[in-house]
């Protein structure tokens, strides 16, 4: 999942955030840097593999725990950074899987480890073992990093341990997630609506909405009830965050997104959309073309048209309101306050707005 | 590493070691439930991958424990089950590196997802992913476990943060290890005798004896000195432990140590062994056998013949007695009491014995 434009305005904590993100790099390198310095360099990739990005996370960890009256910006940073660092690790591990050397047009850990390589004479294949290697070496440390973040919060007792069964909760949620989408994309039938709508709030929604709003609000002292209803909300709004995404993947506007329309197609990605559309009269004749590595422009309108004369586009473009919707009214609970609500509404209506 | 034969009487807490991983699988298998079948099964091959073992690292976790005074044997299950599940997370993401599909002549993580794949009737290309893409999600959340279970163990938060820091310290270690064997296997010279040693050191002697003892100590409140003293001892014996297999993996009995000793010369695996013969003018002549895939009898015989007549076997046996000596002068420290002194002495024993 991409959060571009997802929210925009500058938040509070931001700064704390990076703060505490920079001194666990720096933390983590000089314990690397025992081990060598090929070692340490490892941290600067993973590093550089976090900046730039949105902070999405540490972001809705943030938005929980001020609006619900948390004053500690440096103690709730290490819980914000710790989510940050699980991303960081899921991602990694994922483009592992998926033997990706490129994201967002940059080399990624493996790419970057396979360029070293190859600059230095190593043969390609070789090369590319190697990348991936240390991806998946640079992803364990990034998942031990997140429980040490967690760690760093300084909370009492009782509220580390919940916190740090949210984490746990999102850690194992989003490996159900990916298994089940790595069994979807290898699988010949296609997965039902209902699979996909599953395998995404797992993959997605939990580790990205859901956990992190709660930490925010158990680290804040919430009561139970605002902390049940904020994980609804973001439970919701995160599958109808993914559904867009979907939606966007194969019908965004590339200058908008920055992502070509046509890898999601030439990967066969499986999605709402093409769930629905694979039970479809009209969907035999371009099943075939579903998943070709070398699509072309042609042949990727005609399975958009076949998406959208079978209704499915906007059969997916329902479902996302309708879980939008959802979300909205945990969001209108009694039990969310107002200054929540408040920060919370622009995430809905750029959900809302993006797929418009 | 494999333990084999290196301690065999039956030893104080073992039982606890089994429930208490026991109750962490059937826990988790309940956790994991809640997202389908499909991922709960996962559990199930991870469980069936740990049992059998030597338990290696949970009993020197205990054999610290209860020789230092600790009395509360569940207490301290739950940090040598820690222990246990980090080492499984190392092994199925080694094999991940490796692109092993079995172990000791059994299918691992990747191996089961794969066979159940291609019994479903899928290529073997993608069942293949499927089974890698299986064990790098297992292997990240036998990582989590670990975490989990060092916070079952239940100690004050003083002691907690200790005993987090060395199993941080641990994946460290293990983590840049891994890095540099990869990066040994990958490049066309060799690397150094110190640097195989210290590969050694980071790859294996942290998490498995080291970590392990410095833990069981605090967790039982032993004093500084002691605690430091063990440390040193499970590097040194970890470092000739590690040596002696290497030395078995080519010179090795395969009725004994149930390894053939081809695999170690086909894979061209760096060993202090073959460090110290590729800098000897013998070696030219059988480099380019050393790595070959296919390598026979005869050949291996040559490569052997080699590694004796260069020197470079006894070298690496008195390297071996050279750190087990080291290991006997740091268990010698007035700082061990004699009771744990006389329950490690059979360790030193038999890594002496073994190499013989």
């Amino acid at each position: 999942m991409d959060q571009h434009q997802l929210i925009d305005a500058p938040w509070r904590g931001a700064r704390q955030v990076d703060v505490a993100l920079e001194r666990y790099f720096s933390l983590a390198r000089s314990q690397a840097g025992k081990h060598g310095k090929r070692f340490e360099r490892l941290w600067d990739v993973i590093e550089r593999n976090t900046t730039g990005g949105k902070r999405f996370r540490p972001r809705m960890v943030m938005v929980a725990y001020t609006s619900l009256g948390g004053t500690d910006l440096e103690a709730v940073a290490q819980l914000a950074a710790a989510y940050e660092m699980l991303h960081t690790a899921l991602i990694i591990h994922d483009d592992v899987i998926d033997r990706d050397f490129v994201r967002r047009g940059q080399a990624n850990i493996s790419g970057s480890y396979r360029d070293i390589a190859t600059t230095a004479g190593m043969p390609l294949p070789s090369a590319e073992h190697r990348g991936l290697s240390a991806a998946v070496i640079a992803g364990d440390l990034a998942i031990s990093a997140a429980y040490r973040l967690v760690d760093r919060t300084g909370a009492a007792d009782d509220v580390r341990l919940r916190l740090r069964d949210l984490l746990d909760d999102a850690i194992t949620a989003s490996a159900a997630g990916e298994l089940a989408d790595v069994d979807f994309s290898l699988l010949a039938e296609q997965p039902t609506v209902d699979e996909v709508v599953e395998m995404e709030r797992q993959k997605t929604a939990v580790y990205s909405f859901e956990a992190p709003l709660q930490s925010g609000a158990v680290l804040a002292g919430a009561f139970d009830e605002t902390i049940e209803q904020l994980g609804a909300f973001g439970r919701n709004i995160g599958i109808a965050y993914q559904i867009v995404d979907d939606i966007l993947g194969v019908f965004g506007r590339e200058d908008v997104t920055g992502k070509s329309t046509l890898g999601d197609l030439r990967e066969g990605k499986r999605t709402v959309i093409t769930a629905r559309a694979s039970t479809h009269d009209l969907w035999p004749p371009v099943s075939a073309l579903f998943g070709k590595p070398d699509l072309d422009d042609e042949e990727a309108a005609q399975i958009r048209n076949v998406l959208v004369d079978s209704g499915s586009r906007s059969f997916a473009e329902s479902l996302a309101a309708d879980f939008t919707n959802r979300a909205w009214e945990h969001l209108a609970s009694d039990a969310i306050p107002v200054a929540l609500r408040t920060e919370l509404q622009p995430v809905v209506r750029r959900v809302l707005e993006r797929v418009r």
